[in-house]
C-alpha cells in the first residue's frame, strides 16, 4: 500500500458529506459555503528527515509549512486568511523557532494563526492547516478538456535544485536553495486564473510529471507535455550539469516548486500571462484519452514520476 | 522554557488580527465571524510516546485526536461541524487504521472531515483542526467573577485512572480504560452553558487543578475547591486504591477528563443541572484575588499539578 492508495481507501470511510461542502476532499482543498461566502481548507504536514533534513533551520520548516498550505488555497484561486498550526519538536525552544518562521510566512501571505498546538516529539513536526476564501467560483483538478493548453507559472526544477545544492553542499546557488526552503506560492496568479474561468488547477507540489497525471485522471483526459518548452533558469540548468543530473527531468518531476499548472483556452491563458506576476509558459496540451505522454525533441520520455511520500 | 513559556512567548510574534477575529488565540478556540455567524477553530496534536503509547490502537488514537478537539469547541459552547486530519504513521497501513478511528468520531459528533494529509514519520502522530459554529456568544475563561460557583459535568479521574490501568497492566477496568483511549466529550453540555449565558468555561485536559488555574488567570480572581465534593466513581476509587493512590488527587490533577469547568452563578447551575445529559457537580466557589486554593476536610492541599506536555 501506497500513500495514494491509503489515501483512496481512507476516502471510501468518509461519511456523506453535509449540504454546506461543495468540494469534498480530493482537491487541493476543499470547498464549504457558509453564510453567502465560499471558504476553502487543506492541511499539510512536515515531518524531519522524511520533508526536510538538518540543512533547514527550524524556522524555515515553520516558514515553508505555511507557504505549502497557501499554495493549496492559490491552487483554488482563494485569498489564504487563516492558518492553525500544531508543532511537535524535541524542546520549547525549537518549537518557538518553527513558530518564528510561521509568523514570518503569516505576515508574508496575509494569514492569521487563529491556534495551534505544541508538544515534545523526537522528530519535528509541523502540521498547518489553512482556510482561505473564494470570490469566483473554486478551480478544480477536474474540469480539463481536450484542446486546452498546458501552462505553468513561474519556473520548473528551482527548488529540486537547491534541495540537490543543500543534499551535496554545493556552495553558491543560494536561489535555488532560496526557493527550497521559503517557496512562494502564486496567490495572484490562482485569483487571476480563477477570475478568468480556466478549467482546471493544481499546484506543483509532487512534480510535473505527477500533477500532470493528477489533473488528468480527475477530468478524464490525457495530455502531451513538450519538456523542452519547461521554464527552467540558468542557475537550475548549470546545478544540474555540474551533478550530472538531466534539467529537464529534474524540472518535470523534482516536485516542491509549488507554482501552478493551470489547463485553459488559449485565450485565457493569453490573458493570464499578461495579468501574471511571474512568466506563465505554455507546456503542452491536453488530449483525449486518458494517457499522460512526456516527449522531448519529438521522442517520448518514459518513467517519468514524481513524489509518493511513503516511498 | 516549558510549554506555557513557549507559548506566551509565541503569542508575543502574533501580528494583529484581522476585524472577524473576536477571540484571538489564547481561549480553548479562536472565534471569528463569517457572513453574520460567528465560527470557532482550534487544534490539538497527539504524539505517540507522549500522549500514548502501545496500549492504544490506531483506531483509538485516530478517535481520541478527534474527541479532544471537539470538547475544545464544546468548551466554548459550540457544535462541531468540520476536521482537517493530518496524520504521520511508519507505514500507510497503519494511517487507515488512524482514519478509521477518526471516521468512527466523526460520526459520532456529526463532524466532517474536510481534508487533511498523510505523511511517513518515525513515531504515529495525528493532528486534528477542528471548525465549529456558536449559536450563543462563546463562553471564554476570562469572565469568571468572585461569587460565581465552580461547577463540573459529569465525574473526574476516570480517565487518569485507564490510564493508570493501562500502564500497570491492571484487568478488569474496561470502563475506565474506554474512558481514557475514547473520551466523551459534553458537547450538549457546552451549548446548554452557553445558552444559560455562563461566566466562564473550560474543557478539563489538563486537569482541575491547572484548568482552574487557567480561569482564574484569564478572568483576575481566585478560587477555592474543595477536593471532598469532586465527582469520583467508585471504580476510579477502587483502582486508585489498589495502586495505593490518592483519588482525589488523582481527580483533580490527573487530566484528559475532558469534561467541562463551568463557572456561573447558582442559578444558572441549577438550570443547567436540569437540562444535562450527565451529573453537574459543584466542587467549589470563585473569590477575589488571585489565589487558587484546593482544600479537604478544612486543610489546604498544596502541590496539586496538571499537566506539561513538555515537562
Amino acid at each position: 500500500m501506497n500513500e495514494f492508495d491509503a489515501i483512496r481507501r481512507m476516502a471510501r470511510l468518509l461519511p456523506e458529506p453535509p449540504d454546506e461542502v461543495v468540494v469534498p476532499i480530493g482537491d487541493d482543498c476543499a470547498a464549504f459555503r457558509i453564510g453567502g461566502e465560499t471558504w476553502l481548507a487543506a492541511a499539510d504536514m512536515l515531518v524531519a528527515g522524511r520533508h526536510f533534513k538538518g540543512w533547514a533551520s527550524p524556522e524555515d520548516v515553520g516558514y515553508k509549512a505555511v507557504a505549502v498550505n497557501v499554495s493549496d488555497i492559490a491552487a483554488m484561486g482563494g485569498r489564504p486568511r487563516f492558518v492553525l498550526v500544531s508543532g511537535g519538536s524535541p524542546e520549547p525552544e525549537t518549537a518557538l523557532r518553527v513558530f518564528e518562521g510561521v509568523a514570518d510566512a503569516c505576515r508574508e501571505f496575509g494569514v492569521y494563526p487563529l491556534g495551534g498546538d505544541t508538544t515534545r516529539a523526537a522528530d519535528l513536526t509541523v502540521d498547518v492547516s489553512i482556510l482561505g476564501v473564494a470570490e469566483f467560483p473554486p478551480v478544480l483538478r477536474s474540469g480539463a478538456r481536450p484542446g486546452d493548453l498546458l501552462a505553468v507559472s513561474g519556473e520548473l526544477g528551482a527548488s529540486a535544485a537547491g534541495f540537490l545544492a543543500l543534499e551535496d553542499g554545493v556552495a553558491g546557488y543560494t536561489r535555488l536553495v532560496g526557493k527550497h526552503l521559503r517557496p512562494e506560492p502564486r496567490i495572484g496568479v490562482g485569483i487571476a486564473a480563477a477570475k478568468l474561468g480556466v478549467h482546471a488547477m493544481i499546484d506543483l507540489s509532487d512534480g510535473l510529471a505527477s500533477d500532470a497525471r493528477h489533473i488528468c485522471e480527475k477530468s478524464g483526459v490525457g495530455c502531451r507535455v513538450n519538456l523542452d518548452l519547461l521554464p527552467v533558469s540558468e542557475d537550475t540548468k548549470s546545478l544540474a550539469e555540474s551533478l550530472d543530473r538531466d534539467a529537464s527531468v529534474l524540472a518535470a518531476s523534482g516536485g516542491e516548486d509549488y507554482e501552478l499548472l493551470i489547463a485553459a483556452s488559449e485565450d485565457a491563458i493569453d490573458e493570464l500571462s499578461r495579468s501574471a506576476e511571474v512568466p506563465i509558459t505554455v507546456v503542452g496540451r491536453v488530449v483525449e484519452g486518458e494517457v499522460v505522454v512526456f516527449e522531448r525533441g519529438g521522442e517520448v520520455v518514459k518513467d517519468l514520476s514524481g513524489w509518493d511520500h511513503f516511498s
